[in-house]
């Protein structure tokens, strides 16, 4: 093999989340499309591939938004197989910026089902 | 008298805490001369004028970023004879948010803490 190149060298570094500013962490979770993506992936039990959420932007516009997410310490990505799976850095984030994640998915949370309410569907 | 305008006429409604969307929330927090203003609210027994905050900008620009807080729900504000005062909806925002401003002022706090021991100042 000429090549050493792994599945981890494909995925740039993750950031140390104690050292990712507050701004940044706000201009990540300002984008209704990422809050999306955070939400999905703390509903989720497990990993999620980047193709299996659901979003309503391109492919290539998700990948920029995985991106904000990845640098501003929210997500983590690796490979499994030719798959880039993202997780939640729950447990890290919560240590920085305690209690701001709950807050975020529970308001979410909320906000959806007072739009059901507003919007019942017949059937 | 012929006019018959008051105080209070002079302020423009505010809305429903309960009716603020999440996304206008974030837009309003995202700003740091916004969240500068919430956390000094916070950290205040008191409410605080308008013309006495610390801010980095000019009193027209500091107008506009506090007709966004009172029109995200953040704050209430009122004359006091010719001064305009500013009060933190605390708790309306945390019953509507639960935990949110909690976790944004800690986080605004363990930044400040960190910058401070950073660069500490001689003397």
């Amino acid at each position: 093999m000429r090549s050493t190149e792994t599945a981890a060298d494909r995925i740039p570094a993750h950031p140390d989340v104690a050292a990712v500013p507050l701004q940044a962490v706000l201009e990540a979770l300002v984008d209704p499309v990422r809050r999306s993506i955070v939400t999905q992936l703390a509903d989720a039990a497990a990993d999620i591939r980047c193709g299996d959420f659901d979003l309503p932007v391109s492919k290539s516009t998700a990948t920029h938004h995985f991106r904000v997410l990845r640098e501003a310490g929210l997500i983590r990505q690796h490979y499994a197989g030719t798959s880039r799976m993202n997780t939640l850095r729950r447990t890290e984030f919560e240590t920085a910026f305690p209690g701001l994640l709950t807050a975020l998915t529970q308001a979410t949370h909320t906000a959806a089902v007072t739009a059901r309410q507003e919007s019942p569907k017949a059937g």
